[in-house]
């Protein structure tokens, strides 16, 4: 095996994919310019014609002699008569003989001609001839991607075919034993590929030709095979999955035996284990299998090898500047990418720090965008001005009522209903003393809550102890369960119960497991004595998914959640569930328009179609 | 004929289209989620499955319980025995039994089994039910266009199959007896359509399917049929051309005819003629004939309605703050729409208005952004700092040098081959004088000048006058000449034979105009003698078109613009075509990256064949 570099930089990595990637070539093909958008010029583009190729008239009006004008005067009109003038429209060619053009707003008609009170000038109110585009003039050079205006341009001076590149074709290969192709219910231990489905869609993005090839197992000589084919087939491969160190890991191999491995390791994380090679003048990459950390190699190492095959610059996403709501840990090793929500809480761009973990696909579709902390750095202060790699557009995260706190199934419902009215409602849930806290730290619009104190009571006495100043939505009351199997096979009927099954629990600082923590007191039951206490989940939709899928029997949540997942549901009470705000937000548009929804009869209709609800007062208290 | 508004503020147009789109229904179709980049959701999409959809492993390494475990110490080793573990891989499922995961780093295998020297905890390196996604979770919601990040979240939650909304269908209807189809070779008063391919295309950009009829002729019942047909294919139609006022301007009134005119007039410009109306429930517009026109109606007008029938936004082009570099005066009247180049000077984004005429369509293609002066202004003062939204991605700004000054088609050669080497060149002809302002005011990073003093010599003079501080790179000698027909008809020979023909001049300050000037007063000709003294143009391409297009019969200029025309060419003088520059530019990659294409072997050669041109020293001269 040649040798190769390990663990290399990122900015190493690129340099190393474009020196290689300089060498793929494209072949030229002549298109209809008609059906060019998108598409990269191989050459400059010179105008075959002058626009317009004739003298033409600027103005609806009449063409004339600037002579016979030159005595006309407000006081003095000058009669044009037939043969000395012609009526002519904007864009007409100017008729033979004829040096000017006279505005009809200037001009009045009368049998014997028309008679104009005000001299012309020579070349008035004409358009030259190639005073759009002269003929031979450069329209767009060449490695230029063709815009809708550019067309117009190119069109207007009779271009009509252009050369371009043919498109960078991008072969994937699905590698693995576990995976399942989509439309196919996974069973145990099986894993649907959409990776393979999601590089396919990002190289369309980049206006690339993606190709897919059936999902292969995990044996060497069927991988090489089929890397084969798409060598001959594509421009960049790329082989998923497999490229960390185990058992069915084949990638590095693979891209030693077909070509020469340039370099294994990237300090990126997500993102290490990506690999590029050479082989038979193509690139091939190893991209890992955990999507995120799959689609970061995408985005920051294989994009860096289409780009230069197709010798333009994709769009780069938008960078925009923020505050960063948390404190970040990052190890010296690896340029660290984090995923973010933003917000715009008092005209500042709030960031807040979303799941890290590599397999969190949702993460992804939910963050507003990407912060990356520099392997130099060992990580990042709550407060420090940060570079945000937008996800999606910068309006839509101005109107975006930022939720942080405890969760539920209604944000999801009144999100959906936020969107159709133009707002978006961003919600991340840590809990509902994780909520009150970002609140007191300004990082969010709204804090939804249940916290039962020691009285009994909801909320109020939270917000006054750690807020101050604040304002409460009396929102709704919603019941709080076990959620077991089917049958309740365990019999169980109340917090005694706990002490002899697996129990699974909500994070600390929830309001769910304060509701526990509350009851287990009165009835002096040890935490320690229930099996699954420490299991910590953090919404009630993870906690239903743990019952259901037989890993824990039973959880404390809410209706909806066990309806979900086909569990039974054992009431334990009512809870009330409200919104804290701070007293500036009641004015905001985005506020308002949340108000309007959860007032509106279509959410009220949509609570009692989901049951376990009641609507509070939905007064404001402060 | 109902009442309509006129003239009225775009914002009070966006209203009224806004309220009216809304009531345009689009179908909910069910489309295979990988073919759903770009298309926008009907409906809140939740996931179907967890996923992952059993208990995985995190880590390559062994399943095991932490019971086993609790005794492991760094002097105290466990030996697991078979049974007691088994080897997972990254995503195996775990083993029934089994609580936790060691990763393969942390553990020695044996052949009695696996040594271990440190206790794990339960669910250590387990990644629960629905880490990822749990089922019933709302993965993206209703209103939103789907990314390729969002195909990976809708697959991995089995949601294979998305309600997404049809394509906004838009009927495009070129109409005028002078339009002729695209590779049709237009005759005197013809004009291409390129405006309805132009109109297609940008369609595409926003997301929607353009349908694009055949060109109409000017007559009322035609228009009318093929808009009828129109309004029932599509959801938004748009009638091109016509609407400003004159003979054959049809829109208002079959806008009025078909259905309910709502407005005509928008106080923009260009873009003013734009109008509206509703029929059978569908939209249409009346969009202006100038392409520039038509082009500001489409983007602020138009799209408005699609993005409202769509129910989502579509991209907005970036907006950037820039400092302006000259006066614009605006009619108080009109919303104004201002094409500029942007350039990054001394770490100052600069931006120089262009052509505001609305018939110049490859202004469209050559500017970086277009700014907006609003109707209450009259206008802007240099110096002022603007908004620019972006007609290019803005990295292809920064790596732009900036060029100002004297044409010559040398300029296109080298910015195509600046272009290969990843940098821009952009260039704006206003002359030399207007090159070396654009200079000393910091507005360029270059300025190509060819003037001649009193006493014979090249623009060292001049510099030294007006700059101070200054470079100047030798760069070419050029041969300048009569450009005139084919054979020479009118026997011109000389700067005297310029009194009895019909002459096409270049601007006030061009290097040119001083050329001529330096011969005529050496001559004692007095410029009144000369008809066309007063007609100027702006390139040497624009006076070479003049003259091949018969309405001018000499013209001075370079040899490759009376080549590019076919003209005949009678030679005068060779000139000193140099570029001044200012010291601090000299080390900047932009203008290393310009000197690197000079003095190369291609750049000679490309000269070589274009003819009329000797390479001079390339020496920088201070």
């Amino acid at each position: 095996m040649a040798l190769f570099l390990k663990n290399i930089d990122l900015s190493e990595a690129r340099e190393i994919i474009k020196n290689e990637c300089s060498n793929i070539k494209l072949k030229v093909e002549y298109i209809d310019t008609r059906e060019a958008l998108g598409r990269v010029t191989a050459e400059p583009i010179f105008s075959k014609i002058s626009s317009p190729h004739f003298i033409a008239s600027a103005m609806d009006g009449i063409a004339t002699k600037f002579i016979y004008t030159l005595d006309a005067d407000i006081n003095r009109p000058v009669l044009l008569k037939n043969g000395q003038y012609e009526v002519v429209d904007t864009g007409d060619p100017i008729p033979e003989g004829f040096d000017c053009v006279i505005m009809v707003e200037d001009i009045q008609t009368t049998d014997e001609g028309v008679i104009i009170r005000k001299p012309a000038h020579p070349y008035q109110n004409i358009r030259p001839v190639g005073e759009d585009i002269p003929m031979g003039a450069m329209i767009i050079p060449s490695n230029h991607k063709i815009r809708a205006i550019d067309i117009a341009s190119l069109l207007a001076g009779g271009v009509n075919k252009v050369p371009v590149f043919e498109k960078v074709r991008v072969g994937i290969i699905p590698t693995g034993d576990e995976l399942v192709d989509v439309g196919t219910m996974p069973k145990r231990g099986e894993l649907i590929d959409f990776n393979s489905w999601t590089f396919a869609a990002l190289v369309k993005e980049w206006g690339g030709e993606p190709i897919r090839y059936d999902i292969v197992k995990d044996d060497f000589e069927k991988i090489k095979k089929v890397a084969q084919r798409a060598l001959e087939e594509c421009h960049i491969v790329i082989v998923n999955a497999g490229s960390a160190k185990g058992r069915g890991d084949f990638a590095e191999d693979i891209l030693s035996i077909l070509g020469e491995l340039k370099f294994h390791g990237v300090s990126i994380k997500p993102g290490r284990p990506a690999s590029f090679s050479m082989a038979e003048g193509k690139a091939i990459f190893g991209v890992p299998g955990y999507p995120v950390s799959a689609y970061f190699v995408m985005e920051n190492i294989v994009k860096v090898g289409f780009d230069t095959v197709l010798k333009a610059k994709t769009e780069e996403k938008r960078v925009v500047e923020a505050i960063l709501t948390k404190k970040i840990n990052s190890s010296l090793k690896n340029d660290e990418f984090v995923r973010v929500k933003l917000g715009k809480v008092k005209d500042k761009l709030i960031a807040s720090p979303i799941g890290r973990g590599a397999g969190v696909t949702m993460s992804l579709t939910t963050a507003d965008g990407v912060l990356v902390i520099d392997k130099n750095k060992e990580g990042l202060e709550a407060g420090e001005k940060v570079s945000v790699r937008l996800l999606r557009d910068i309006k839509d995260v101005d109107s975006t009522l930022v939720c942080i706190g405890s969760h539920d199934v209604v944000l999801d419902i009144i999100s959906d209903m936020m969107n159709k009215r133009g707002f978006n409602l961003n919600s991340t849930h840590v809990g509902s003393m994780g909520g009150i806290m970002a609140l007191k730290r300004g990082e969010t619009h709204i804090a939804p809550v249940h916290l039962l104190d020691e009285k009994g009571e909801y909320n109020t006495s939270y917000l006054k102890r750690y807020l101050g100043d604040f304002a409460l939505l009396k929102f709704i009351k919603r019941v709080q369960g076990f959620m077991v199997q089917k049958g309740n096979p365990l019999n169980i009927k109340g917090f005694k119960d706990l002490k002899r099954v697996r129990f699974v629990n909500r994070q600390k600082g929830s309001g769910t497991r304060m509701l526990l923590d509350y009851h287990l007191n009165k009835l002096s039951i040890n935490v320690k004595e229930i099996n699954g206490y420490e299991r910590e989940e953090i919404t009630h939709l993870n906690v239903a998914a743990q019952i259901a899928s037989g890993s824990a029997d039973c959880g404390l949540g809410v209706l909806s959640a066990a309806q979900f997942m086909g569990l039974e549901f054992i009431p334990v009470c009512f809870e009330e569930y409200d919104i804290a705000i701070t007293r500036d937000m009641l004015y905001d548009e985005r506020f308002k328009c949340f108000l309007e929804v959860v007032k509106s009869e279509e959410f009220k209709n949509k609570l009692y179609e989901i049951g376990g609800y009641e609507i509070n007062s939905l007064d404001i208290i402060y």
